[in-house]
């Protein structure tokens, strides 16, 4: 077990927080809920950007960038919108300081308070959508299909590193569509773009599915989402797509002219994901030797420590190194030679496990006399003497290798931890047991209110397969009928 | 002339507003000097971006991120800090808004007062060296090399679109030494990595400089600079790369052990670009007919537009085109294929230019016929039927020479803008006339002063290259003896 991280078996929780500080990823800052997001997470971060900036150019969006503020007005145009995010604004209301009449520090200039109240944006459609109002004119306009990548701020009580905090990093796409039925396309496709993306390169097995009336967006007709199994049992909801309808054109008057002249109002999606993903990424697939990061988005997917004695064995064995980190890098495998001589190979062995990197690669003298290499993976710690002729290939196999039986081994933890549950009594118990329960529901807020107040459980989505799958059944908590089932989860 | 664009004869400032915005790079928002980056201004950004960034990661450098708000307490602990920054900072006050008591609309929670106010960051360094105080022991631990990609808020009272915004984004670099020759060699790195992307990348011929007593960083020991001159040879201020000393150290109480165990002040610098570089950008190259942009940064390096008559023709030429562009992009290069059917050729030509793509191809059925294409060069405006065959290889060439031209072209224009005045008679009559002022000055910041009142001219900087050739004069206002010249001019 990594060096002062707790067990996730004693204290899950306290585990995430340990990994996420000691593998060098983030760290609280002097502001309450905001983040430092360190070297090593922000390189994984940026890993996920480029992947889905990609995914995104790929299905015909274009990124853009508007304000960081929101005039404080704009929010209450869209009713549900306003109650949604008003409890948790960061609120600007002066524009500059002044030197402090007792002569210590600076205090908010009493004559610079603004006319109106500008909002730290906590998601932008308001702003976004009264832009938009210049850009339509006509349904030559249509569609806009924009994403920008920004920070944004929702003043959250508990915070916690990536999973929940008062700042974070996302990306926001905001399109505008000239039929409902375009608008709910591009819904779909997103969330698609999402989960393709948490499966493939986050090794994350999500489910796919439509919120509940009370779990969705404020301001959207339809929330949908990926949501992800944890290690505990919990569900992290890693990325929503909304369709708006309406709502957001008529707040803000936004009408186009069809070929025949008519106005009508311009149907809007929005979609995100955000720093949150970090969180999912630590919590689905590391353990108590710290992170197991997948192949595709490790900073460092190969790591070589040499084994020597003596400054002259270390350059030797240095050289040899880098012949074969040049073999790794001409085939796209990113590679670091840990030749640090001020700490025993034992002290970067932890060190790396703990960072997540995906192959260790070890030689010593006798393994270049041999002409093989130490390989050790860190998803199953298992360690293998391997020739060095070829090396490069097997290693590239190696990490897909490893990309997959990650993705499987979360694929059957969730398969595991995924039962059908029938009787009120059985959902009681498999709640605390951390499991997703595929249950039947009556569809009424009223029922999902009072299972959460009961058991802290939600809907975390009505999946997309069962619309496939119609099961017809009583709801588990009212006895009501219901047409399909849903999962109810804890979550983060 | 571009429809509805000002000349720049006419009015260079109302000619740049009008490019910006009939180019489609960005507008004005409902927020006060807060812009809105348009997809098509995103995108030359983005290229900014991805070329600055893979020169920061080539000099060791690594992305990091940092909270959007300071405690207003800490721009109080660099005395030279806060004097710069206080009078421009947006200050969040409050957490939360509730619904008017009126019934209308939302107002601020007045029960939501922060204990203490928040800074939106006008720059990081107080964060940053806050942080910085738990990641550095030892001299092991240094340097630290980190840069953040991040908008910014600066609350200026007269904005103008990238050139001067409430926000914009930037990257800033925030690095720490073991020692003050480590870290004003960063420094001058840093604007040297600026003046290669100037040079190379947006052709601009900067001079590199240092700021003088008076016009440096808030906080900097020495301040090194890119300078540019604008079509009305005006000066631009580029890029700044700071020599900070141990000030923010001190503020922030960081030291390191050294080998011996004694504890030292670490030394630091920081560097940073903005979206400013977009106002460089257009302001140096473009025409009355619109941008025009070096090829390297240029969103779209090759626009097609076929001539043809009725939709069977458009479809064979389109297909014609297609092939072409596999063949361009093959190369690494950028093409639109502009087949829209609602308007005429001479509004796309007329759009593209105004949009500033370096080369225009257009096919029509006798050039097929005849086995060419013709190709027009925007910023020549030179118009040239070439051979189909061997196209991609022309146009690559063309490209290059486009860069170069381009280069030539605004250095040319700011040699024959850069004087020599050892009289104050005619330095007053030049300034007027838009030049660089190469003079001889006292080294006080009264005189610099004066001249400013005078003249509104300043010192852009005191260029490198003076230190290497140095010429004794005299102060051309104060006569006083002076051992080199610097560069005045009226400036953005």
């Amino acid at each position: 077990m990594a060096k002062e991280v707790t067990s996730k078996e004693e204290n899950y929780s306290q585990w995430y927080n340990n990994l996420v500080v000691k593998a060098d990823l983030a760290e609280n800052s002097a502001v309450r809920g905001c983040m430092v997001i360190k070297p090593y997470g922000y390189a994984i971060w940026e890993k996920i950007q480029a992947q889905l900036d990609k995914m995104f150019k790929e299905t015909g969006h274009q990124n853009a960038y508007f304000p960081l503020f929101i005039p404080k007005s704009f929010l209450s145009r869209e009713a549900e919108h306003v109650e949604g995010f008003a409890k948790e604004c960061a609120v600007v209301t002066h524009h500059r300081l002044m030197a402090s009449p007792d002569g210590k520090g600076v205090v908010v200039d009493p004559d610079a308070r603004l006319e109106e109240e500008l909002i730290v944006r906590p998601t932008s459609e308001t702003i976004i959508w009264n832009s938009y109002k210049n850009w339509i004119k006509s349904y030559r306009d249509l569609p806009i299909l924009c994403n920008q990548w920004a920070n944004v701020v929702r003043w959250e009580m508990r915070t916690r590193l990536f999973l929940r905090t008062a700042e974070f990093l996302w990306q926001e796409g905001h399109t505008a569509h000239a039929t409902a039925q375009e608008a709910m396309e591009e819904t779909m496709r997103m969330v698609n773009v999402y989960a393709d993306f948490a499966r493939n390169y986050m090794a994350l097995p999500v489910v796919v599915g439509h919120k509940t009336e009370h779990e969705r967006f404020a301001g959207a007709l339809d929330t949908l989402c990926i949501e992800a199994m944890m290690q505990d049992g919990k569900a992290l909801q890693a990325g929503t797509s909304h369709f708006l309808g309406q709502n957001f054109a008529k707040a803000f008057d936004v009408k186009f002219a069809d070929k025949d002249g008519n106005l009508s109002y311009v149907w809007a999606t929005s979609w995100g994901v955000s720093t949150r993903l970090m969180g999912a990424l630590i919590m689905s697939h590391s353990d108590n030797n710290g992170l197991i990061l997948p192949p595709a988005l490790a900073p460092i997917q190969v790591v070589m420590v040499p084994i020597y004695k003596g400054q002259e064995q270390l350059d030797a064995m240095v050289e040899h190194l880098n012949i074969i980190k040049k073999e790794l890098e001409e085939k796209g495998i990113s590679v670091k030679i840990d030749s640090r001589d001020n700490v025993r190979s034992g002290f970067k062995f932890a060190e790396w496990e703990l960072k997540g990197v995906p192959v260790r690669l070890v030689v010593g003298q006798r393994d270049i006399d041999n002409g093989v290499v130490e390989i050790t993976r860190r998803d199953t710690s298992e360690k293998k003497s391997v020739e060095r002729e070829g090396i490069a290939c097997y290693i590239q196999k190696l990490l897909d290798e490893i990309q997959s039986n990650i993705y499987n081994k979360a694929l059957d933890f969730r398969n595991s931890h995924t039962i059908k549950v029938d009787t009120w009594e059985e959902f009681k118990e498999k709640i605390e047991e951390g499991y997703f329960l595929l249950c039947h529901w009556d569809g009424t807020t009223e029922t999902e209110m009072k299972i959460q107040e009961e058991t802290k459980a939600t809907i975390r989505c009505i999946p997309i397969d069962s619309f496939v799958n119609e099961e017809p059944g009583t709801c588990v908590y009212s006895g009501k009928p219901s047409q399909r089932r849903v999962i109810f989860a804890k979550s983060y």
